[in-house]
């Protein structure tokens, strides 16, 4: 079966992380995505991870745990907008990831806002290695989900091709608005 | 570094095309994609590749007789809108490749139209087996480009879900208009 956006973000991870590199879960939610790195990245590496939720904060502290990956974790219970003031512009990172929308299972009314994606982008992509990818699973089914689906598709759009690709993968014939896939990855 | 559409349709044969198996290439053009289904259905398998053009059919001639694989391939000097009356509608098929547009390095005057790729689409769709997959390479930079995208684009969407996962593949930030990849495969 040809495989979900979801699925494709973590072979797209998989493609390139490497053990000791610098790495970020943009948006925890329940830490599925953050495990996935911080097995990548082994010991040497490290994730910073963020969500405002505290639910979604401990819920990823307690997978880490049990899979005995905390330590290479930074757990940060503040926005993704907050990436440039926690991580020193001088890392060089090898790959983020975003899952924007809401936390599933959780509150609706908490989603994720197009401007702190944007600022959290304007973050990353000067810090992002060559060959360097951010991942952006975009879910819009929900109040105001169109407008960052908007937001995210323009500010990919009118990324240069002299300094970026931009993949998008997504599944175009069904009623229940799967999310979308963005791929940036940094130009060699 | 992503894969190209291109590069990506031929993941996806591979992903699911066995030995045995019927399959097509719609759009033989230099016999790239005949020559790789013909490796991958072997030579209990059968390729039927159209195209319209004399100088298609004698390339990829030559390039199967080069790779000992013309045994298992039927070429055909038509349009692949005859393609319902070639193959019998009792034949499974495990796949299908379209490279939409103007054969590279040709008269640019004979390009692919929307009507006979439709045709062909319809041929296909009652004989594709589950699970098996139709791929449209569609390069849309040339004169009537942009309305064969919109009507594969426009067939694609409307695909009842119940039957059909449709994913598009594509980069979006690219001024030189790269293809965009088409996927419809049949539900189990």
């Amino acid at each position: 079966m040809l495989t979900t956006a979801l699925h494709f973000s973590h072979t797209l991870l998989k493609e390139i992380v490497q053990v000791g590199d610098t790495v970020v879960d943009a948006t925890m939610g329940n830490g599925h995505d953050t495990a996935l790195l911080a097995e990548l990245v082994g010991r040497t590496g490290q994730v910073y991870a963020f969500d405002v939720q505290e639910q979604a904060v401990q819920a990823t502290k307690h997978r880490l745990h049990e899979l005995h990956l905390l330590g290479q974790t930074t757990l940060l219970q503040q926005g993704h907008e907050t990436l440039g003031q926690v991580i020193p512009d001088t890392t060089d990172i090898r790959a983020a990831v975003f899952n924007l929308g809401y936390l599933p299972k959780s509150d609706k009314h908490i989603i994720t806002k197009p401007d702190t994606t944007k600022k959290a982008l304007e973050a990353l992509l000067p810090r992002l290695r060559p060959k360097g990818r951010i991942i952006l699973v975009v879910y819009y089914g929900h109040e105001g989900g169109a407008d960052e689906l908007s937001l995210v598709n323009d500010y990919c759009q009118q990324l240069p091709q002299e300094a970026y690709n931009v993949l998008t993968y997504q599944f175009i014939n069904q009623r229940n608005q799967p999310p979308i896939l963005f791929c940036i990855e940094k130009k060699p």
